[in-house]
């Protein structure tokens, strides 16, 4: 069990970064209307406005890299979280910056996992 | 609900560092034995083994900084995610170091909440 929730969140954060980087607007399919983002302290709830969010950051191109994954299972049955840390190479910048974001995964009504809980920071100092 | 999220997770984010900083060995009170600490990548599982490894760390001086609380209800009914970030001052280091952590917080039997989900990472960059 605990093997498979590593190797489960590895993917997701593989996947998520992936799409992220080359293909942002399909983010919105791992997301649902109970889904809460929390944006360098901005909170967002629900697909539309997290999609609305992530697709309108003021950068088009970017690379994220990862540094740690972290995963553990949560107390609902299936749900795991997920600690990352990484930088994140934005497109026309010198310098990569540092972000830690965790993910809260549970099991989604018609199948598979869907992100419920997402927080990102930028890591600043 | 939202905002006793808000006012729930800042009161334990200070009540944690505060025990941390000034009395370590009590941070035992709360973790059960089903919580789980990953520390640097390195996972442990219950009170007793978590409780060893805090009350065991290579310093004895620490202050712990808040920079950051963000806070979301997890799926978990009465849960709660706590994403931390801040830095840690040692005794006898010239310099701060920067942290990142997060909390799952779920409710206990014997009512209250308890640390369910516990994992803690340096950023270095």
């Amino acid at each position: 069990m605990e093997e498979q929730v590593e190797t489960i969140g590895s993917a997701f954060v593989n996947h998520y970064y992936h799409l992220f980087d080359n293909d942002r607007s399909s983010l919105a399919g791992l997301y649902q209307p109970s889904s809460m983002l929390t944006f360098e302290g901005q909170k967002i709830l629900g697909v539309d406005d997290i999609s609305g969010k992530l697709n309108n950051l003021p950068f088009e191109q970017c690379k994220h890299v990862v540094s740690t994954i972290d995963t553990q299972p949560s107390s609902f049955t299936g749900g795991i979280l997920i600690f990352v840390s990484g930088s994140l190479q934005l497109g026309g910048e010198d310098h990569p910056l540092r972000f830690s974001q965790m993910f809260h995964l549970i099991p989604a009504l018609q199948g598979g996992l869907f992100v419920h809980n997402d927080i990102f920071r930028l890591n600043y100092g």
